[in-house]
């Protein structure tokens, strides 16, 4: 792999800054606000942010660069693509019982659901993510998809994953904003107590950590080897359009598919439908 | 240039929804505020909304695919990096006065400065933005740059690019958010007045108009055909680093960069530093 520092430099600096994230968002409800219970008040409130800080930002995130891990790579493509679906379904299921949660605080405290762009965008994420993972079960998990179908789909799988990566952290920043406006009351936002500060370097870490994130999925030097080698091969073949590498692929990609760990060095020739 | 017709649908989506939301952020603030003016007051803060939807989003967008636009192929890369720096700065310039009638409106009225994380993200933002134009300068616009160094520096400037100008939107997200509550009082930004709908569409709008030129921005088979060749020639001499394409670039990017209106077709065989 190129660049192995700097891809390990930057792996460990989004790890620590995903934890540290963590860290914060539940020092954040269990310190400054009311702490985390499912009674319909606040405390069930709380479990929006925290959910979505764990599930829907770092798991998303894992889920986006766990084919760049070099340690991966001996490890079959279809095992690595159960992982990534996996990761993906859990961030799902986290982000629905977070929207759960808002939706049970506002009907118990009389506040109206839906009125605010926050809830706008973030229900959109969440329907057009629940999309995004039945399109891609659907693409590369069903084996019966022709592989020229995976291969035209790939460019809208990883352009649509990433937007929708960048846009759960912008709808996370708003309600940021919402809740600090909304919560702080005596003294107010304004006013930058301490919560004000500490949750608006939470909303710092966050954006850094999808930077950081965002930098890993798009280096084309560290993707897996058999995905350079298709990389290669789509810019050669005229770039986006790949159901021109579609004959090649249907040739190798079942053999891929079917390989074990420990197979990545016989496999090195070969080409599967570039997961990432 | 290949799928010309997707290209022209997604470019025209694109500029349809941008001056659509110029006309929506122009109605919001002429129409539901207290209009526009340099008074210090409520009037003067509005500019912030437009200079910022107006400069900062829509022309930034119009600077990152300048160089995908197919009619501007036959001119040369250097005034096409001038146009590019030119639209960057003049976003900029909008940019800091929105900033400035924000802190102005602020001082008169006794509301305290950068407490929020609108304002940290978007000051960060700003400054960001001032570095990348004076890099991009140094880099890109002054000859004696060693053509090695344009090259190695350039996914930098693309990846910092595209990321800041999806910050700006997430950015303008907040905006949108702190001032609908800050601003709807009787009825409330809860109570779903006809304003608050109107502002969240326009919300909606800036990410469609960030979503379309990204795709636009992210298509490697849309590039210049000059810079499609050398894409290719990343990519096969080992992904990201550019550096290995300097000797290759040195020999021919001084005869692009000098070339006029016209030579695209002579040129067809050349490389310059892929600005896009």
């Amino acid at each position: 792999m190129e660049k192995w520092k700097e891809f390990l430099v930057t792996l460990c600096a989004a790890a620590a800054i995903g934890i540290v994230s963590i860290i914060f968002v539940l020092r954040w409800v269990l310190h400054y606000k009311e702490g985390l219970a499912w009674d319909g008040g606040l405390a069930e409130f709380n479990w929006h942010p925290v959910l979505i800080v764990i599930g829907f930002i770092i798991l998303q995130g894992l889920a986006i660069i766990v084919y760049r891990l070099p340690w991966t790579w001996q490890c079959s493509k279809l095992i690595m693509k159960f992982i990534h679906a996996g990761l993906n379904l859990v961030a799902f299921i986290l982000a629905v019982i977070a929207m759960v949660a808002v939706f049970d605080f506002h009907n118990t405290a009389k506040i109206p659901n839906m009125y605010s762009l926050h809830s706008w965008l973030g229900l959109a994420a969440v329907i057009l993510y629940c999309l995004q993972l039945v399109l891609g079960v659907g693409m590369y998990l069903i084996p019966i998809t022709p592989v020229s179908w995976r291969a035209a789909f790939m460019p809208f799988h990883v352009y649509s994953g990433l937007f929708l990566f960048t846009s759960v952290i912008a709808v996370a920043l708003m309600g940021i904003t919402e809740k600090l406006i909304f919560g702080l009351s005596n003294p107010k936002y304004k006013d930058s107590p301490p919560e004000a500060t500490f949750v608006n370097v939470l909303g710092l870490l966050l954006v850094v950590f999808g930077a950081l994130i965002l930098w890993i999925a798009t280096r084309k030097s560290w993707k897996r080897p058999s995905d350079q080698i298709l990389h290669t091969l789509h810019t050669d073949g005229g770039g986006e359009d790949n159901s021109k590498v579609g004959p090649a692929l249907s040739e190798l990609s079942a053999g891929a598919d079917a390989e074990t760990c420990g197979d990545v060095r016989r496999r090195s020739n070969k080409l599967d439908d570039q997961e990432d």
